[in-house]
């Protein structure tokens, strides 16, 4: 058999994206992720992290690569889409066994050094930078190509395969944002060309594939956000906003608004610094003309500080959307950094919930919380990074694959892609592979 | 006791609002509106209309008035504030028993007229039209102004009485919209200086209170739309918009869209029609220049065979956002009227589905007849007409009322903007009123 | 390869459901049901009936057979479970090109002819009665078993098939309940006879796969039932209880605490009587020697005559259960039967509501049309027929399949089946498969 | 005027119930409990305990009762009505200042005497201890009866209050259940005759007014309970049991259960030691007969260790219904408590979630952790011990009260008893009062 593909993990849930193909006797690897709800639960329960990489494997933490224990020798490279963790972050416990270079965009390989340096770990691969429209041999029989596309953070890509069999198409996180607030929009024409070439296998994100619906441009967000900071009367009261560490468009938004009211934007916590800071280091962004950084407690302190006495002059950019623990906000209302919130004060959650439980919760608390100093609370300033039903069906019009296999979804999101694919006459079974974590197909 | 209010009706449930209030001996009636689900669920039973008013009281349609009989010598007006049917449709059966003029709007006096005619009735009161941001002396005792806002249709406004005892204002509905897509943003001046001057009591809606949100502008829901309609390949392809026919804004949106990809907008539908037609004869919009309006059906056949021919060319604006039986879409599925969907064809919903089982049943029927035909379906480009927990406290921060009567809502969205007003020092049973339909309060 | 299974129908929804089973070169057709959602969406839609055969597979109302057109000349008989329509009802219009006999139980053969003499249909089948806890010799290579199990009608089988191969157990549909109302316990000594022998393959329901549940027994909804019978007063208020017809086990609970209680109890409906019949006529139940059931309108009018003068004096059973139009609870309150339900008469709802759209809306609107007459409501006095989670386990701990494929729900029904089966040491995609419609597997 | 009613607290929540009632110049309180979330938040947040009153009452953990200041010398007595914890809990920071007697049932004074040893408190007022079905002499105006009910503790009462106004009737927490497994059926003989006597004012719980149902009979939760106890294989399997601590109907069956099994059952848990130890000081009980309970570290050691190597001859019944941190099945998973659980081992939770999203989530983290030790999870085994709609309106007829005021409720329940009281020609605003929190109304 010629090519054959192995759903290492991130088919039964959403996270620890992991995914090998083999073409002929040369395998790639796509992606090695993380699931933090995993995480999360394992410390709340045991109260300490550092695992060992069999043990993350066995809460469902990292995929569970032993399924391809025998493709070990063939793996020619590690492509990484994004920079996202559930993307990314088991390379630093399971690319070392690989012994193979790692290729993603500059921004995504400087988060992994970024999270390596900060875990004190190190990884004998090489680091290999491939910016978003190139390609590259990766061996004789297989180019691979980072096709720029539009998600929620920076220098996300699509990647192609091009085989002898034709192209595999990994698409792994993105929507289809025409105004985009920072970066290109998608590169349609070349997915066109592919389309045209000849598309063998598409490995699609399914997270969406119910919901009827294009998924709003980052524009939309930008509106919805601005008209929150511009319209509801702040002077004089401290401005707060949330959102997810990695959101450079957001964040872009933010600093823009914060220049139109006259307000200086600070930003803290370690998380959205570092992610800054990598796209600063590769001239994406020049975000610390404009605002402060505080990523060390000392420096935060001093910046609530002018805050609190100055809450007209700042909006203050944090982490803490999902109500975490540890967050900005909860060390805030922890009275572990200094800032005592005031009646009237804004909140402002630029995020989703990500909706499990402890979240939930978590989100509960911290708004009771600031309930209780009468904090104005605003939600749901966010529009979503992953295609809707709509833009798949675009998508998959544009690129014609021959065989579809849903990814990045449980199985009833994988399902609604199956349904959509089958309204495009496709038939599950026959072209689309409804796979499950650790499953193969061959072909 | 010198003033008085009874909740005749919309205090217990989204609908058939009504409310009198009783300045020393004299009677002021706001708002008379139907409660839409009574009588498509008494139609859906009994099969026909045109009910006497005791029936359309009892199957609780439409205000029940008898709360307020010994208060009908007294009544010296009704005062209408935007031409919703929830505000104003029950009008043709109860105004006429109280022999005074309606003061209304120009453009809700329209829509009421085209109601009376379209149910051939007649009513004895005169119609005075107020235009937006005026007052006139009602009695001696009581100044009526109308003060613009922006809501999802035209000319709406708040009412304020101006009494012996302090303003009166009653706000239902509204949002506070700083970028509207049609008419002018909010009074807040004026809104500011009724608080200033002293605000007796304030009765607002309270939909949304429990919303920890400002709602946004109509502009997003025109990102929104545009993002659809610009962004998803629809070369060749049938798209057909639907809305609520009384939402102006929106088909305003429609038609300048229409014109920027060059497609040629019809509207199809009685109901949409009468509302451009009303807003057109009054010079408030010109939609007419651009489009082609269809109101009976040999004229919409002649279109719709048109679009069947050219579907690349046309967008078709209609009825049947709520999967209603005898709207334009239903009757196109129903083959009443002659057009093929096919294929990758279109349909828009820039819509909520409101939410009762029957309307989710509708709409679900009416997505399951569009996907047997293959058509594209996008859902929920749309953002609400009302007032967020955050745009009510900026409200009552702006009027400062001494007293606040929760409208427009059951009871937990009462208790929601009774919450809020407890986070603002007011305190249920003492200064803010939690009432339900029928009752009484007098200060 | 010597065993191949196809998963026709009822592997991508609930409902339609249709197995084949390929021994060598010999066939066997597990089922044959329709997807009733899809008949009624679609007689709402176009208003008739009597569909071709090719019609009802294309609006997804019966199986695809086309998928094993194939396997058409191996097929050696048509086996079916237990009477429910989406397992019998598709008989009538694909079984007549098979011509292979129909093997089932008595009472599920009955309750086929009463189908078929109700469409007016003929099959050139023969009909073969099998008794539960009974088998036979199909072919030298199959032999056919018939195990009891207790569901929501009666003379349910679990249908084991005999192979050279090892047991292929088809298990749809069927709960455990060690206190059945009607019928003996499920027959557990010979599903661990068939685990020791050794099961190949397990296919088997999942409906209920995902609730952390034992599903409790039949005796518990006897207790409801009669909690409210027996426990709020209804003297001299009409008592109608509603369930679902085929239910005879509830209908006998009914019949007891009519007697208890002094009252008549009556049976009003086409459905409900025809399963009673059925089971009468094979001697299972004698229900009209205490009941009278009435089938055609004018024997109901004389009923509900005397049930409207003696309200006290009755218990009148009858469809309803969903709010489906047409039932009898809809055509007393459209008047088309003569009964006036009053003030605090009794409404039992002895069913759950099936939950679909228009299921809920149907529901809704029967219990607003109660309400308006004052009547007392009594919802969700019920237990599923379904295997729960933990019934499940038991159920595979029993018969020790080595392979499993989930049967009868969506897929994240089939996800949870997947899940069971993997805390118990299974492996999706090795020894578990969650197959969709129209799929195959070989072994 | 002579009857006055203050809606202390539980009129705006589910909790922290206390009702003030003023006939001419004496007043009587009812019931002092607390409101659980507010405390679990506060501690979540601050990590500590023992609050001054004033903090309680501001983080709203307890009644305000400074509404009702200016009656303070004219309190004659407090009168608690069960055991619950939101009913008696504030006591210990309440009803010191009163200076008058508590009255309650023995049971009742019974845990309130644990729980002021618990923490350590002292009050000055006098018990008097009132058997159930008994009256006494308050003062020359006022008789208070306690009226034997059925709840899901033991020795619940109603209490009317025999006034020359008629009766005041309160009414919160019941259920109507006439097969109880423990204690006696509800004393309906005496509502009756209090009905016809006359009631004055019913104050009554609207938990689940909306509810359209008759609440299940404590024996139906004893029939599901057994069905999984006695019908899952668990020959060599640990069996854990979690309910409420004070559900001694509950811990009845568990005990009965595990004599049938011949399964020793031990009790681990202060909380549960609690009720059981007063019970049975009062007679009521003589669970230790056939049980051994453990409240302390060590002796629950002892028993884990022993439950660990003959896992097939106990039940263990604990705390950890809701997932709570510091239950006893969160001690033994955080390893604080020595057993390990294992594959097939069972944990039946007889109780419902209590719908908190901190419930939810560590309810969810409780489950995950048994999961990934393979144990078998049973929820929901459970009925309510609240009124449903159908019992209040049975309640309601019994006892013809002129006017009622719901209680136990938020807003939204407070309107579903608002509806159920207008079906029965009640008016709300006439004789229905829906109160918030720190409201009076005056007959």
């Amino acid at each position: 058999m010629s090519v054959e593909i192995c759903t290492v993990g991130g088919f039964s849930e959403v996270g620890r994206n992991m995914t090998a193909i083999k073409i002929d006797d040369e395998v790639v690897l796509l992606d090695m992720g993380i699931f933090l709800p995993a995480i999360v639960s394992f410390e709340a329960e045991e109260g300490h992290r550092n695992l060992p990489t069999q043990k993350l494997i066995d809460i469902g933490a990292i995929p569970d690569d032993h399924v391809i224990e025998s493709w070990k020798p063939l793996v020619k490279g590690i492509l990484l889409g994004h920079a996202h963790l559930d993307h990314i972050a088991a390379v630093p416990y399971l690319a070392g066994k690989y012994k193979v270079p790692l290729y993603a965009t500059p921004f995504s390989l400087e988060i992994l050094k970024a999270i390596l340096h900060d875990d004190e770990m190190k990884l004998p691969n090489r680091f290999v930078p491939v910016q978003p429209n190139t390609s590259f041999t990766l061996t004789p029989n297989i180019t691979v190509e980072f096709i720029g596309i539009t998600h929620s953070t920076l220098q996300c890509s699509m990647i192609a395969l091009h085989t002898p069999y034709g192209v595999i198409l990994y698409a792994c996180d993105f929507k289809f944002d025409n105004t985009p607030v920072l970066g290109d929009k998608p590169n349609y024409k070349r997915l066109q060309e592919l389309g045209e070439k000849g598309v063998h296998t598409l490995i699609v994100e399914c997270l969406y594939a119910h919901k009827e619906m294009k998924t709003p441009s980052e524009k939309v967000a930008k509106e919805m956000l601005q008209d929150v900071l511009y319209g509801v009367e702040n002077k004089g009261k401290a401005v707060f906003v949330t959102t997810f560490g990695s959101h450079l468009p957001r964040i872009k938004t933010v600093i823009e608004s914060g220049k139109k009211l006259k307000r200086k934007v600070v930003i803290l916590g370690r998380s959205m610094g570092k992610y800054i800071k990598a796209a600063e280091d590769l001239g994406l962004v020049h975000f610390s003309r404009d605002v402060e950084i505080a990523t060390y407690k000392s420096h935060m302190k001093k910046i609530l500080n002018d805050v609190e006495k100055n809450r007209g002059k700042y909006i203050v950019l944090c982490t803490g959307s999902q109500g975490e623990p540890g967050s900005i906000l909860d060390k805030i209302l922890s009275e572990e950094l200094p800032f005592n919130f005031g009646e009237e004060d804004h909140v402002v959650f630029s995020c989703k919930t990500i909706p499990a439980a402890i979240n939930i919760a978590n989100r509960e608390a911290l708004e009771a919380r600031l309930k209780k100093r009468k904090v104005r609370i605003f939600t749901e300033i966010h529009v979503s990074g992953h295609a809707g039903r709509e833009d798949l069906r675009d998508f998959i019009n544009m690129t014609k694959p021959k065989h579809i296999i849903p990814a990045h979804g449980d199985a009833s999101m994988k399902e609604a892609l199956g349904s959509l694919a089958e309204e495009m006459n496709y038939k599950i079974g026959t072209n689309v592979f409804l796979m499950s974590d650790g499953q193969k197909v061959a072909f």
